[in-house]
């Protein structure tokens, strides 16, 4: 049976990109029969590289069936997968974030998680001298991965290690890191086909801070503005989306690249006291920016109290 | 603040040998500041390796202290480990069980699993080059691990993985696999110190089938006659342990390690049932003999069923 390869249900360039590189490593070195798929629609800067690199959409799949064989990257969280995960056959794990708890497994698999800013790199490291044998395509995607991931070696989640593998993967491709940062960074930066609820819930994650559930969203852009320019009608659709997915707030954070700052959306009274608590910020309107602030992971998820 | 390296509650030879090579390798080749620690008295087997490599016993250790620093080997399950371990700053997880879930941790670190007999081998796999500078006593504890886990390569769980480095490892030291081998199992079978409850609890581990909890112990030797001459009362026992330990039936599984077959104890009908289910055994007395079996992981729980 065809394995499965896929990342987390809100697939970034990363969980989409991972994906496609392990697959082409299981089929074309591995000699094995995998399959890419994603669990939700890519975001526009993992349909910018597609396209860029003429890279087919991988199909979108629901649940699995259980005893589907399948791959899991960029990921570790239940909540984050196929309802029927625990009754896949899951063949390994590849991951850079926390262990959560919650994923079993029938036997002893390969399991690798990496404190890396990117999936793609363990992929990278994982492949061996392997990595010779890609295609500029794959070199691509992973470039683009970390790249990505680490905003252009911005982010506090980025490793000398991912710097490096980045670097020599753009040497290979001839191609030069800033410009195709910017290319990509553009790419995510159009949010304008999406409602304010799918932007909400574009790059999100809930969290428990003092009983509280917080779902908390982050936007990584190069033009802030054209997102704050329309914060009356996303601070509105953040109680309903709150209400539909069981949360009792929705955080927005939109995380301004190039400027490494975060500007996060107030619009109530528990948002202030969180921010004022979390961030040590001193909050008069109905935003506050949080200087040096680009990582969920790193800055913000720790940071968080009530 | 040193970092405490440990594996199970039951060290056997992997669980008391891999925290002992891992700690060695933190500290020689990465210049850091770790000590492998017990969670219990080492079996028979691990004592005896201690001893011929004239390896001090490592400390015994009870909880652990929030926020210390830890390395987790050869189990990822939070039954076998200290209570406080969630709170434990878990900087690594080096395993070859499958994921049970449970344990979380704060950020991400560096995870390793592995399908592989022994944990020790993915520790000489994770060691790259620097296997070279371990000297003959960390070598000899890495072999005794392979040889142990995976009796002398009889069991199933064994890959080519692990008897290439075996081989490589005895090579090196000059020593005998056979030779050595039946040290190790002379040492594991000299069970005479152990009452009937510290037999059933020296390798056991606690398994849900069918809604009744049982504690599936095993006991790995050269010779079960001597531990057969002991049935009537180790059956006795079986009850008590049983009910201390809130499971509603023991298992014993006596491996024959040479003759790679297990006697499995029959005191009662539920576990006549279960050997008849499960293996498709005829039991006529309160033994049976399962040709075979040898591995509780790969071949013992996967089949029970009730």
């Amino acid at each position: 049976m065809t394995t499965l390869v896929f990342g987390h249900k809100s697939p970034d360039t990363d969980s989409t990109g991972s994906p496609i590189i392990w697959a082409w490593y299981l089929n074309e070195v591995q000699g094995g029969d995998a399959e890419a798929v994603l669990l939700g629609e890519p975001n526009t800067e993992a349909a910018f590289v597609l396209t860029r690199w003429d890279i087919p959409k991988p199909r979108m799949i629901g649940d699995v069936p259980a005893g589907q064989p399948v791959v899991i990257v960029d990921t570790n969280n239940p909540a984050e997968l196929p309802a029927g995960i625990n009754d896949a056959d899951i063949r390994a794990i590849i991951d850079h974030h926390k262990l959560v708890g919650g994923l079993e497994t029938k036997g002893p698999i390969d399991i690798t998680v990496r404190p890396l800013a990117c999936t793609a790199t363990i992929l990278y490291d994982l492949m061996g001298d392997d990595t010779a044998k890609m295609p500029d395509w794959v070199r691509a995607v992973m470039l683009s991965c970390i790249l990505s991931d680490t905003l252009e070696f911005r982010s506090p989640t980025t490793t000398a290690h991912d710097r490096a593998v980045a670097e020599d993967l753009a040497h290979e491709l001839g191609i030069s890191i800033p410009d195709y940062a910017a290319e990509l960074f553009a790419a995510k930066s159009d949010v304008s086909a999406f409602s304010d609820a799918e932007l909400l819930r574009m790059d999100s994650k809930e969290y428990t801070v003092a009983g509280k559930e917080l779902r908390v969203s982050v936007l990584e852009t190069t033009s802030p503005a054209t997102v704050l320019s329309r914060k009356q009608s996303l601070m509105a659709a953040m109680t309903d989306v709150a209400k539909e997915d069981g949360a009792d707030q929705v955080l927005l954070f939109v995380v301004d690249i190039l400027n490494e700052q975060a500007t996060l959306l107030v619009p109530n009274d528990l948002v202030k006291t969180l921010a004022e608590k979390s961030f040590g910020a001193t909050v008069t309107g109905d935003t506050v920016v949080l200087p040096g602030i680009m990582s969920r992971k790193k800055q913000i998820i720790p940071a968080l109290t009530l």
